[in-house]
């Protein structure tokens, strides 16, 4: 069985070693360039140790962890022209490195080359197709919503949870019931590990938007802050919005609706109200929640305590994220 | 079996009765509105004729020949963020309509909407998930070349034919090669099909080149000249660029390289010059071509006259097709 770090290295050395067209250029570079800048492949990881778990040899599961993880970097490329995203993972993003029409069609693309690694896969091929196609079109759900909110004045927390479970969390638990389905484990298992991801997609993003505010600038390897100059509805603002009192929504309000503003200054501003309403303690709780959830169905898998190991370890690793 | 007309309405009514949900408003309403906007259905009804043709019972057939169109429109939706079209079908597109994000999304979301078409595809189901991947990815790359020769100074009559090959014929071709799979016709036939199509398709993209200077523009439903404003590198201007004496190169050169012009202007200028160098008819004796090379291959396909009759009528409707 593998470790976190040898099956990121399995589906790091398959990624490079897919084998592009050389042209067009300007429609192979750039899907190159998003798919080897890095990132932390949890997805597919996820896939191939509940495939391993339930005692399927991973081999047989690469090609539809390769099409999860490429569909993922798709999103990434695509929402980046949408949120005008200039980095990603500390290099410049494709629309500015190229530009946007490039950013748009290579996207495209890359959804197509997910679909031919998927078609790819020999066994219970329907039904991954059938598991991927609902998640895809769910994170496109998600996607809209996410925009619909920048506009939309009251997002309650339960808009936002489903906005991010149709995001992030979809495409997690996708991830962990495509190793189950493809291990041929019973509808009972397999459910299981979906709702499994589900819940560890949720405190992802939930950290992702924490860390955004109170993360460490070098290791997050992203500029703090990035949320509040672009007025991102995060779970920290949605109940910051809720909590605050007369004069810090005033405060709140005026800084969402200032157009001409010093980042540093919005960044600090927005930060201490935060602060002042504990909402780093408040957003840990509910990540800790959805951890708790997370490791309640873990503990209730059928598998061997020695089996899950691994997934464990997978979870942990995630739990501790600083980045 | 069924003509065109018949399939049409039979596309049409399968197409108006695709039960989308309800929200994210902002990302199936602009599916609904692309969709629902007309256009000819082409690629689906051939695809059917081609099933039909060969014994198959269309209706094993329409869910490959709906993902086929619901694809197109797709390319359509995408191609007109990146070309800047501002309408379609005689309708605002779908950018200017919404966004740019929305149209974005909601493209992306039709990749996986076809996907999830497809994949209700009984018969042959990897077969034609393979072919539809490729076509997909060829289509990119067409729409990637058709880019970065905006900017190329020179385009040759080749380059711009295996342009036109993967941007427009090859899902012509792919529309009716699916029709021969699923009808489990031999290799020999299918190819036979495939080829037929890239003729078909390439008469096809020619056509509207050719519409776009020369057509009838209450029948054409396109502003005529469009692709004269746009300095779009089609067949009409590769071929002037390659015919024209110094005089007729420099005054060319002129309008591709001027910024601030008047359109008509522009369009008449060039127009003069495509009819001084008889453009016309040297594009018309190219589409006669493709439709010639698609005839012998309709007339080599082993097929019953009468069981054949009615994709001759498709492709007899093609040949004089003013729009």
């Amino acid at each position: 069985m593998h470790n976190y770090e040898e099956f990121l290295k399995i589906v790091n050395s398959k990624i490079q070693k897919i084998d592009f067209p050389k042209e067009p250029r300007n429609l192979y570079e750039p899907i190159k360039y998003s798919l080897e800048s890095g990132g932390k492949r949890i997805r597919p990881v996820l896939c191939l140790m509940a495939a391993e778990m339930f005692g399927e040899d991973y081999v047989n599961c690469i090609n539809t962890a390769l099409a999860i993880e490429i569909f993922h970097n798709f999103t990434l490329l695509h929402d980046d022209i949408m949120d005008k995203s200039d980095t990603r993972r500390g290099k410049l993003s494709v629309h500015k490195k190229w530009n946007e029409n490039i950013a748009i069609l290579s996207g495209d693309a890359m959804t197509v080359l997910s679909l031919a690694f998927i078609i790819k896969t020999k066994k219970n091929l329907v039904k991954i197709l059938e598991i991927f196609t609902q998640a895809a079109l769910e994170i496109c759900e998600g996607q809209q919503y996410d925009m619909d909110f920048e506009t939309t004045l009251n997002v309650s927390e339960d808009q936002y949870i489903e906005m991010i479970r149709l995001k992030t969390a979809v495409l997690l638990a996708t991830s962990l019931k495509s190793g189950a389905v493809l291990a041929n484990v019973d509808e009972k298992e397999t459910k299981k590990l979906y709702d499994l991801g589900i819940n560890l997609g949720l405190a992802f993003q939930l950290q992702d938007d924490l860390l955004d505010v109170f993360g460490n600038d070098e290791i997050f390897r992203k500029k703090l802050g990035g949320d509040i100059v672009e007025n991102k509805k995060t779970y920290l603002l949605i109940q910051a919005l809720n909590l605050a009192n007369e004069k810090q929504k005033e405060e709140l309000t005026h800084w969402l609706s200032t157009k001409e503003f010093d980042k540093e200054e919005k960044i600090n501003a927005v930060k201490n109200i935060y602060k002042g309403l504990n909402i780093e303690n408040i957003t840990k709780r509910k990540i800790e929640y959805y951890f708790q959830e997370a490791d309640k169905i873990f503990e209730s898998l059928n598998v061997k305590i020695e089996e899950k190991k691994y997934l464990k370890e997978g979870i942990d690793m995630l739990k501790g994220r600083e980045y």
